[in-house]
């Protein structure tokens, strides 16, 4: 059976704009993810390449309750919101639910290395208490090479039988595809699968998965969003490979700085390179080259209109 | 030239105790660290044994405001306030000071991984800025084995030549005694430099360290205290392998919750033994073992009360 509410398809872990005081600036995001709805991208905002983890809760539910405000479909929405703290967690995540989001992407608590899947499961299971709302879906946010805790599948399975229905989802950032195949053997009914890189939409695809939650679809936006689409044509093939070429570009340089500087550029917005420390903006030199990389190969944002507040 | 106010000695990283419920108990907080202020022992609150970044910024607030409401004397008090997001980080910061505290030990920002060091200077220097007060001290905190993210001796000299009078120490969390060395050797002027653990103590004051910031504190503190006191004595190496001995029956379960198993039974209150998840109490095996062995040592707390609300 397959639930309508569960997500699937290209979602972007949007990019958040900040002032030139490091505010964060809602009405650049807002503009952002309406371009994003507008290539039929979904919203995971608050994500690693959003700075989610740079934003305090207080700034998160601000930035949600603008979002929603402005007309965006929080079914489209699927906020971070695993903290290191537990009440930072249920705080953020009540307020989602509240807001009606689709649903949420929760990373394990991140600061302590070495936990048990004991421990993970408890922070789970309290997280889910805590909230206490029926219309709670979590998708699990496994991303080891950053957050250094991992989730494993028997953790998975366990969380998936004793929570039901609330457990939907994964994205697996762990860029192993063996990992992701891992999941997809075991045939968890329903079970959403995300990759958190363009680069194994196809492959997931293949294998019944949901789709990608990736960086680069929050400048790529329409290139993900084709694949997805037409997966199963006879050109797939080549348009993974494009894909994965135009992500090495932007890997040449730090992802986050670069994804901000293209939008800038698209957008003429220059504020769009700012990000929180202890990210750096690209230098002139790097920006250069990444904007010359992208335009040799025809690439744009149609219809972008970046600015903001 | 010898400032006053920057600390020295031995500290702990306090044990933070919780209900049953998960919440804080300031009660028995604010009687521990009394219990550690009679060892003569400093208040490093929120540490990573203190389970600190389990615990949100508000709930750190308040633990601060009630154990100075108590008493305590905040000039014993070096709280952790480093957090990933900059706003957390210069709230808790601020709030510190203004409470008069010794110093705070500040960790950079931890999620995300493999920036630069240009990146952590902005880090710093954006919370020193920010929290805009001359009455900061910071103690820089280089856990690398927990927070993945490390502190290079360049980055430290930068800060010290920026903030010369605000960046005034740091705890080696690195376990590497190459690298505590190599900030001895750079002689930076009244720079306080602790080991984070007590198993480096008498190699650090015989380098002409500040002390150490050591868990083992929060129940072994008179003889942590007394190595501190009595290094250049013709018995400190002796002492130093009775440290180590000790540290280590602790080490061969998770430290954490057998601090905490410790505490309780000691203090006669088994809520003591209650950790926020992603951590787990000591199972009932672990917890045998650990006080047999502690014991046969001929262990004690003298004048614990670890009563609470």
């Amino acid at each position: 059976m397959s639930d309508p509410s569960r997500l699937s398809g290209v979602l972007s872990p949007v990019i958040t704009p900040f002032r030139d005081d490091l505010a964060p600036d809602a009405e650049a995001l807002i503009g952002h993810c309406r371009w994003l709805l507008s290539q039929d991208v979904g919203l995971a905002v608050f994500g690693t390449n959003s700075e989610g983890n740079s934003l305090t809760v207080a700034e998160k539910i601000e930035l949600l309750d603008r979002l929603v405000a402005a007309g965006i479909d929080p079914r489209r929405l699927m906020p971070g919101t695993g903290c290191c703290a537990l009440g930072d967690t249920v705080a953020l995540t009540r307020h989602a639910v509240a807001l009606g989001c689709g649903g949420v992407l929760m990373l394990p608590p991140f600061y302590y290395k070495g936990v048990s899947d004991d421990g993970l499961y408890r922070s789970y299971a309290e997280a889910i208490e805590r909230t206490g709302d029926d219309g709670l879906r979590i998708y699990l946010y496994h991303i080891p090479p950053v957050a250094h805790v991992g989730l494993s599948v028997t953790l998975i399975e366990r969380l998936l039988r004793d929570f039901p229905g609330t457990v939907v989802g994964i994205k697996d950032s762990s860029g192993d595809w063996a990992n992701t195949a891992a999941m997809h053997e075991r045939q968890w009914d329903d079970f959403r699968i995300f990759v958190g890189s363009e680069t194994l939409l196809l492959a997931n695809m293949r294998a019944g998965g949901a789709g990608c939650i990736s960086a680069t679809a929050n400048v790529n936006a329409a290139a993900v969003q084709d694949l997805y689409l037409h997966w199963q044509q006879d050109d797939a093939d080549d348009r993974q490979q494009a894909l994965t070429a135009f992500r090495a570009i932007l890997q040449a340089v730090p992802m986050i700085p670069a994804l901000k500087a293209i939008t800038a550029h698209y957008g003429r917005e220059p504020r769009w390179r700012n990000v929180r420390p202890p990210l750096m903006t690209l230098d002139d030199g790097q920006r250069a080259a990444l904007l010359a990389a992208i335009a040799a190969r025809g690439f744009s944002m149609p219809g972008l209109v970046a600015g903001g507040s």
